[in-house]
């Protein structure tokens, strides 16, 4: 039914994150009708991603000439309290805050399986290695994890892979969000709230 | 805090369709994570949709050599039944039922305001001249489009445009969906369905 091009488009574009073929195929035809200057300008600024480069420390992307990014390259920030966070954008997301000084390390989204993938071990040890080879402890490790059923069990068994290399293992605070009601919170938020209480 | 490149990303992808700046933003750092081959492969995937041509007369997508696409280029299609849907993606489920042997004129998405933009007028007048100079009055007109309030608006218009160019102008059948339950039915449906009982 569809022409070579077009299948080609659905086939690759519905396999990236939270896209899938039915919306693969409207963005095919929208991109059709918007015309050949807008298809190459959209070619365009995709294939620009090239140059984004991925820090060697902390695996955020950067710009830079050289290997780290503008986090890891600033010597302003604290060496030795580091955040481990599963997504950029989460990191964007404290970074927005204003209120952290320390670094990070990107591991990439967890599974659901609660095992770590390959390239996950490889950050880990990574980042072990650097703190063992730097100071040999630092102050604080913050596992930056969502609070979910299968993220507790990840930052349960990363936390103990880190025992002796900080000082403190921490993770985000949980409870009542800001704006919300005690009325409407989940049982589990307002015990965490409750044992959390400070 | 972005670099350059996922700016321009983020810029262009969150205005294409159901695309929202967090999903765009998601997808650069999917892109750049992926690495440089699969950025190029996207990149090129884009840029091969200029090659995709639009119908002169229907305004579906081919590939062709000639200006018209398979289906008003195919001879054993009926010329005296048209039908006239919003969406490619419209048109091409009505194919799959494989009881449909008419042309189609595809409108483009109608907006919510119940006016017809001047891309939508100029396809219908061109409609409207291929009637009147091949026949002057064609079989029947179908008027493909989603039976919700503002489809309904669109299609009385349409309707009445047509008035006099075709013996039947209809629209596809309403009530309940096959697997549907009466007892779940909202009232409107099972109202059609009755008014429309056959």
């Amino acid at each position: 039914m569809y022409p070579e091009p077009i299948k080609r488009f659905i086939d690759v574009f519905s396999k990236l994150p939270s896209i899938g073929p039915r919306q693969a195929t409207r963005l095919a035809f929208y991109l059709v009708n918007s015309g050949k200057s807008h298809i190459e300008e959209a070619s365009k600024i995709i294939a620009g991603l090239k140059t984004i480069k991925i820090c060697s420390e902390c695996f955020f992307i950067h710009s830079n000439v050289d290997k780290l990014c503008n986090i890891c390259g600033d010597n302003n920030r604290r060496k030795d309290i580091v955040m481990i966070v599963e997504k950029e954008t989460d990191l964007i997301s404290i970074e927005r805050t204003r209120k952290y000084n320390g670094r990070y390390l990107v591991l990439g989204e967890l599974t659901k399986s609660g095992v770590l993938e390959s390239v996950q071990k490889l950050r880990l040890s990574g980042l072990k290695n650097l703190i063992k080879n730097r100071d040999g402890q630092i102050e604080e490790i913050i596992i930056g994890i969502n609070p979910t059923t299968y993220g507790d069990l990840n930052a349960m068994l990363i936390s103990k892979e880190f025992q002796g290399l900080a000082k403190k293992i921490t993770r985000l605070g949980r409870g009542i969000p800001t704006g919300g009601e005690i009325e409407f919170a989940d049982e589990d938020t307002l015990g965490q709230a409750l044992e959390r209480r400070n």
